[in-house]
């Protein structure tokens, strides 16, 4: 019996998921797909032998969806994954969890209400090789107690739509999941400082951006995020510990030499970049939605991601370290 | 619908692709194994929800096999795979195509006279990420005409059963076939020379070998293989073209800075190395045989493998330059 | 006629470059020797053949004194310099300049009255392989207009005399001339921020420190400075550029396969790490010296290290951001 | 007092020499240049304040000469070394130390007679800090016994005038000078084989050559020399061991991210490639000369590469595995 998936959204990431779920995913398929544009959820449904739904909440009820993948577009995901869990199925929630921390601390009483988890979260980086490697170098404790964590986070270029703050909101928020999840510590406040902008910018967007954070335990973060940095899509991660230090490897490409250079190839696209962690992703959630439950980035993880960005996006319009007034973690999500 | 697979072989290469279709290869399940070892077919097939099957042959002529992946011991495999192809079914064939390069030859006329590519050979480096951007690199022109190709191959050790032939015909065969892949040309001769010998290694070993084979074009290519070489498994691979270089690149591992040494960690075992590849291998293969036919390595490549290292066994006895005797490809084949 | 060098100052650094005239630098010796300490004074003119000298003063009046090298301890440069300008003789200062913004006034002000630079300041990165062809890279323009520049200043370990602020005043000095030189551009802000602890510190030291400067022209500058490490001496500078990026490379050293890891070692000294740099430095200030001038680190970048230090300083006391009140450059130092 | 130099020879290298020995070399001067063309000898002489000589006989044989630095062209190597060591003075000769194994076995007869050590042997390669690094490494038993030896010898391109027999006598006897140092062994046979050629040749050449070598131990040591390789001047040189390997370090140059590559400069020059080795190799041989002796690689060396490179140039026109006749390394070098 293959796990049946009932997908919200059929945008590009959703689109993506269900072709991943046609060929890379064993024993699951898409059994229904909705979007706003019923146009765009009929191809998707079409290219993978799915039915199309009405609505989020056609999907969610429907006696033939096992589980629910919703990667609609960000406003809308609190309310199909409340449906979700209260009709008790599995969901998996592309980020953001929702817009507001509010909508995420709903979703949280719901979940636990429900005696059981059953929501993951779209935070792909989990599922990558290098990150999980980096992972396994910090929890094995040879780098000794982690001090500072450097980050970059470039993109080759943005569109025109791309504004100040989703640099915080739709790109550090990888980086804030990460470092979150790679020292098993909370963020406590944010600071946003302004370089010199490039000049291959729109008037309205500052980039590139230094974003500062301190976690509960007195770590340091920096993240240098600049998103039309122009040569292609770079990621970088170090760990400095008390007594070592560990970096996330870059994509392993060829080494060509030629026209007196040695050089590498770099990556492009963040989807090309994470197309293996993507995959592992929804291969780990359908293998955990099949058991009624779910596994790796949790409700909680939303809703933190959701409080330091909010601070973060405060800082941006202020100049100030301002605290995240993160709670305590719920047993529940231990 | 799904494709339904019968195992030939259960041992720990079968048991993997059973365990890979079950989990990263979608539209495909396992529906019948067998083993000359009873027991371990019941056990395969019971982690896969398959039932057993009393031979090869049975497994080729069920009504419910669609496609028959050999991973046997390698006598075994051209009887298998001519089975499979008098039946008219895809067959996926772990390396060797055979253990004489005359039953390659059988099968090549089988498949031929079946008007159908159905073979796919095991060669798994084809879909590797890295040899792949390595053989865009190739392709794409911007190294000139390829004239030299260095590799290495080491393994941290083997067991005493590994003798002086497995060197080519288990070892180098993988570099043997990635080069004629790699070049899209044919090897016509090979040379093993013995350097000194590591002393850890068994009395009847010689370890490490350097292999020298030339191409139809006049490309030379040398191989170390050193199956002892104590650190890792380590694959290497240069093309020297007429404008540049490309290489191999190593498996991207996180980069720790401790006690005095900035290092990375050394794959050891080749599953591991390869595990992306052989993910990748069977989702093609599986996608191809829904089509009815076959992709990738074939049976000619499963034969020019064959006629290579028997050259290369027979210059480990002389010494001399041996040539390989190859002929022209089929243009079945091209 | 060889140039006839004058050293006040021979503790470790003095008797080093005492050594490096006499092995390495051509049309150069070392004619008298003082030290506030007469044995260590005695020794180090033994070991070159020059004689000693009761004080700096009679170092830099001596009529067979070409040039004066100062080595001695930071409080007692600025009346060195002076009495070598007042002197009218080129001189070499080991940084500081002087400990007081004041003092470094003093001196610019007694050079430009002199009317040449004689002034050289010991910043021997300038003279480093990697950090020249750094410069070239961003002064070419390939990668557009700076941005940022990520910093790393990492010590194995330093000695229990070592206190926070020297973290600014010793460390860090070399990354506020560094980029200063590589941007050219001044510093205008300083912030020092505090990480989380290493336990393996004293208690009286804050270690590792975050710094950020900000420059004239809007761009960002972070320094992380952690002096007990363990793992060895490393440094790193990244400049980020408006189409492209370029780093420091590190020192080369063999890479070393065995025991399950790909390594190399991690210099352990900043003698062994700069060592080049230190001979060049003084070769280019024996060949300006040989003219009766300077090049190089002029007594405004003294100054301005001078003022930066300062402000990051007292930033390390209050958590504000702190600026350097640095004024315009006289062109005399253009 | 300095070390008065004669120079034999003004050409490039010579005049290099000459530059080297006025900048950064402490303790040497050239007093007397001779050269077959005066003109370029008086332009020497000139540059550095030395006077011109006659001849070789007049250099060496002048009151004022206290060691000698043959950098003539090679066929007129010996009899100036020969004249050098019956006047007992120091002589640094520029590889080959003579162009037939008979003089060098004449030279090392006299030096012999003479008592001591006078004669050191142009291989620079031996004074590279990446080098003398690996060197250590094996040394030092890490890797254990040295089993094989990769190498690569590239260059961007080479003059019309360069012909077959050079890519061994000029382009592959620095490795073979460099593989008995490193690994304390002779080599006891050479083989070339010819790949297809580059079409960026001259007809007249055989570009690129792989060359093998074995050694005395029986260690297996590959040459790749491609002299018109197009990127750039590319050394490289592995050490496989028992247990372990290692690798020269390619030289230092900034990582550049720019135009969808991560990329570094290659060196197009092998001057610029091994400029800081020339200096460490004139002031080491200054040093010895200044006792009245030699250190470094001798004219056992020197006579070792002719018998190999003789060796090799006779495969190079019979196909065969030529060995090299080298005889026991005489006590006086030991």
């Amino acid at each position: 019996m293959p796990l049946n998936v009932g997908l919200v959204g059929a945008g590009m990431i959703g689109a993506d998921h269900a072709r991943r779920i046609g060929t890379a995913v064993a024993g699951a398929r898409v059994a229904a797909v909705t979007d706003i544009d019923p146009d765009r959820a009929a191809a998707v449904a079409a290219s993978c032998g799915a039915r199309t739904a009405a609505s989020d909440r056609e999907v969610v009820d429907a006696g033939d969806v096992d589980a629910v993948l919703v990667a609609s577009w960000g406003p809308a995901h609190a309310e199909s994954v409340l449906a979700a869990v209260a009709a008790r199925k599995p969901v998996f929630c592309e980020k953001p969890l929702a817009t507001t921390a509010e909508d995420c601390l709903k979703i949280i009483e719901a979940e636990q209400a429900s005696g059981r988890r059953l929501v993951q979260v779209g935070f792909m980086r989990r599922y990558d090789t290098g990150y999980r490697a980096l992972k396994r170098l910090v929890d094995g404790g040879d780098l000794g107690e982690p001090l500072m964590v450097h980050c970059v986070h470039r993109n080759a270029e943005v569109p025109e739509s791309y504004h100040s703050a989703m640099a915080v909101q739709d790109t550090a928020v990888h980086e804030i999941d990460a470092v979150r999840w790679l020292l098993d510590d909370e963020i406590t406040s944010a600071q946003v400082l302004f370089p010199k902008r490039t000049r291959n910018r729109f008037d309205h967007l500052r980039d590139p951006q230094v974003m500062l954070f301190e976690t509960a335990s007195g770590a340091r973060v920096d993240v240098e995020v600049f998103v039309n940095c122009r040569y292609g899509y770079d990621i970088r991660c170090e760990v400095v510990g008390e007594t070592g230090t560990a970096e996330l490897p870059p994509p392993a490409e060829p080494a060509v030499r030629s026209a007196a250079r040695l050089s590498t190839a770099v990556v492009q696209d963040w989807k090309d970049r994470f197309a293996d962690a993507y995959d592992t992703e929804i291969r780990e959630w359908t293998a955990a939605a099949a058991e009624g439950t779910a596994s790796g980035p949790s409700s909680w993880d939303g809703y933190a991601a959701a409080v330091v960005t909010d601070a973060a996006v405060r800082s941006q319009q202020t100049g100030d370290v301002v605290p995240t007034g993160i709670g305590r973690r719920p047993d529940f999500y231990a």
